[in-house]
């Protein structure tokens, strides 16, 4: 039996982790209460699904799923936690889109949450699914061991917060209102904590759920931290680069708004060849360890993440 | 030596809970960036304080302490389950003042968050106190028993999320769009959602830190229902009847924009009569148990929240 080419078998992962993704996101928000709770309303949950299914390339749950996988970890307790991970994602869409933020009309192709329903349901919204993402991945549905379970509560509080993605949000802000553009580094900082947290935790996640020992876990963070810078540069080169029709959005639109992006501040051909450097970097991560299974997808998550045009 | 007399004994309390409530927050919310954290962005910071210190009567974490207190659990560890609550109490003020919720000018008689900065600043602000408050309440420094840690990150998110405070402020926002007023029972489920949950849940809490079986938590569980149901229609009392110098915000606002609330749906006398018994209930659930230590604070709480004036 031939092994089928490791970009191939990539591209299916993908697809069947997003597919197995969507399916437990739909489980979980659903209309009928959880336990302790009082009820959900029926409009909120229309709100919150809209902002969570039926898009995306599922990138920081697959992450989730395939940082456990390399320690034999899988089902439906690893989907949980790659869920809660997503709606945490998902949440952060929907506030930047805001009026108040970003305002934004469009968003993979839709409506964005406030234009589809209206802005105090937006706000709400993402405020339930923050909050829900907390409850998911603390349950005891999640994992036998409440000391993981503890600290995949802890992880993403750390990731999202005002030392990470919301920090990162109000720096991005501030960027638009300075005179001055900002210099490579502090744009680095900015982007690792409004994008690069989030996705490096959801391999660090994969890999206290796969209950990996201290080192492989270091390990993964590099690997997570390369990735999250790499996927950050090649979001601003498409945006750049990018037209509308690829990536649902308005093209060009970080320009014309005086976001902080490395293109700004390295230029174009100096910021491709740092995304490459980094995408070598988190593979290059992934052979300082030994894992109990191939680190083969992981790989390809990386380049994936480099090469990307949407 | 003389006992004093439990009214005075419980403001004394209630003082010198709110002082080291204020301590911990104030020493939380540092701009020194936490473990897992790059940086804690200043103004940021800044509006998160400004929405969470100096303010209040820190109901909800007197709750927990108080609850703790009667399974001999006190100190550090308890404040920090204490603040974690109040995080997410004042997380729910910044997002319910946003121009696009209830658009209010005014709170505690001082500028709203998003007035006092700006709106994107208040989303953040928001965004960032509820989700450190998870880090917070998950974290090794809370409890030594990750069960425990693992436990009290589930409960806010559920009391706070999508079926409980989330949800109701949703229900509310429906409400002042509905043609006809609620009736008497929606406007209690509303209301144990948005108010009750996580008042309920702030007992629970200090049962669960301090170790309670499950027929006490069970027994507190009941207390904290009843009180948090007291303390709602308390405040539709008080808005009825309040002037804007004692409540710090403008009263009659609940009638000028189609709130619901338990006075329009029973009447005054009702109302009161309701707020009575459900007070009345509180003591008598506590009654039902016995616990370690006394009860006596906890029963002039739940009078207290009837009784309250502002």
């Amino acid at each position: 039996m031939s092994r089928p080419h490791p970009a191939t078998s990539f591209r299916e992962r993908l697809t069947k982790v997003a597919a197995e993704v969507e399916a437990t996101l739909d489980r979980l928000l659903s209309v009928q209460p959880g336990p302790g709770e009082i009820t959900r309303p029926e409009r909120l949950v229309q709100s919150m699904r809209y902002a969570t299914l039926g898009g995306g390339k599922r990138l920081r749950p697959f992450l989730v799923v395939e940082a456990a996988r390399l320690f034999g970890a899988e089902g439906a307790n690893v989907l949980r936690a790659a869920a809660a991970i997503e709606m945490v994602h998902c949440y952060s869409l929907v506030h930047d889109d805001l009026p108040g933020m970003d305002d934004d009309d469009l968003r993979r192709g839709r409506p964005t949450v406030h234009k589809a329903f209206d802005e105090a349901t937006a706000i709400l919204a993402g405020d339930g699914l923050l909050t829900y993402a907390f409850d998911v991945i603390a349950a005891e549905a999640t994992h036998r061991d409440a000391g993981v379970r503890a600290k995949l509560a802890v992880g993403p509080a750390r990731a999202a917060g005002f030392g990470g993605m919301a920090g990162g949000q109000a720096l991005d802000l501030a960027a638009e209102q300075a005179t001055a553009p900002l210099a490579a580094a502090e744009v680095e900082r900015l982007q690792a904590m409004k994008t690069g947290a989030l996705l490096c935790y959801a391999v660090e996640a994969g890999a206290i759920v796969g209950g990996a020992d201290p080192a492989a876990r270091a390990t993964l963070v590099r690997y997570g931290r390369a990735l999250g810078a790499a996927f950050q540069i090649a979001d601003d080169i498409l945006d750049a680069e990018g037209d509308e029709a690829t990536l649902g959005k308005r093209a060009g639109k970080d320009a014309g708004r005086n976001k902080a992006t490395l293109v700004d501040a390295l230029g174009l051909e100096d910021a491709k060849r740092v995304r490459d450097r980094l995408a070598g970097e988190a593979e290059a991560a992934l052979a300082t360890a030994s894992f109990p299974a191939s680190t083969a997808t992981l790989i390809e998550a990386a380049r994936f993440v480099a090469a990307r045009t949407s």
